[in-house]
């Protein structure tokens, strides 16, 4: 049975950006896969990485990210939120990030995910491999984002640059660097600015790109 | 008299990244410039953009956050935290970014910072431009950063891909945004493998960087 998990970060839980994560919730439900959600909002999630991260320390005198974070792996000594998050990443098959898009690139919450829960010891290093040899390379990977300009702001024309380049280090520097399989990502573009028939008409493009993201072929990853 | 705005966010004041920080701060002194820094760790900076962020609310039903950004510039009704950066950036004509590269980007913490002091209404939007029609364009910026990864990973033979790409969003998607002249960046690569004197060089390095960044050509920005 397919396990997928969702790491959702909105302010505001009736955003059309949530909404697309409600309706991958359907989605996944009615294909009888198992979801988790981490509503990083609705957890009041600590993007800040620290000394809290950690239940005891390696060394009190010099505080050393990386090390510490070995040092908890090879202890079990994280703080057990993030150890929760650590096993939802590890039981799951599928990862969607989920979030409006801000400043071309993932909200703090987010990327405060990213950098306490992707922790060195546990996704690389310390033994582990990276890219191809990523210890998640049988995990697959996408976005799913708002923005808040139209589409023509964006692409080799458009005056923000082009969205490769720009989700380049989410796509090849996190969820590649781990070994995952990267897809192209769902972007809903300006929802601010659509009609109700017309976000309607989105969600059903989600819902399709659900249905056949897994026979598209990967940016980044195992059979890339 | 110049005037610099340096945002420093890392976890340790003894780190080399701080070190670097505080050359900067040294050789600025030595200038007679005026330096002010943001040391983020150090404040305990809220990254999480929210409703936080404003001290009256436009819409207590709907959370839009540009729109409440763009309310609080209009009604003066910014969290005095987020007031203060914002007075900060206006007052300054040098910005630095100070931090290590953490996942290919900012650190959560100074990414929060990009998203809730850069506001909708303050930096662009609400009839002001945006990229050659900035507000900041007579402002110059810049990133000071450790890596974790040596050199050799980085660039187009790198497993890590070039640079320029991987700092696109950043350079281009935050600093330019907003109209800055964009310097290249100061990159001291993986500081925790250096000797006592190398890392001496490294700081010869930045200052002698410093010195000479003003003439250097831009990435973006006036005069790109």
């Amino acid at each position: 049975m397919k396990k997928v998990l969702i790491i959702h970060a909105h302010p505001e839980r009736n955003s059309f950006c949530s909404r697309l994560k409600d309706e991958a919730l359907d989605y996944f439900h009615w294909q009888n896969a198992e979801v988790k959600v981490s509503d990083l909002y609705a957890m009041n999630f600590n993007p800040v990485g620290g000394r809290h991260d950690f239940t005891e320390a390696e060394n009190l005198d010099y505080f050393k990210y990386q090390a510490e974070q070995v040092h908890a792996w090879k202890t079990g000594t994280f703080d057990p939120m993030l150890k929760a998050e650590m096993e939802k990443l590890e039981w799951c098959d599928t990862l969607i990030f989920n979030f409006p898009i801000w400043w071309f690139g993932l909200p703090a919450m987010l990327k405060g995910w990213v950098d306490r829960v992707l922790a060195m010891g546990f996704s690389y290093g310390a033994g582990k491999g990276v890219y191809e040899n990523g210890v998640f390379k049988d995990k697959t990977a996408f976005l799913c984002f708002t923005t808040g300009g139209p589409q023509t702001a964006y692409g080799n024309e458009g005056k923000n640059g082009n969205l490769d380049t720009i989700l380049y280090p989410i796509h090849h520097g996190i969820l590649y660097f781990v070994g995952m399989k990267v897809l192209p990502p769902f972007i809903c573009f300006s929802p601010v600015r659509l009609t109700d028939e017309e976000r309607k008409s989105e969600l059903a493009r989600y819902r399709t790109y659900l249905e056949e993201c897994q026979s598209q072929t990967p940016l980044f990853g195992p059979a890339h």
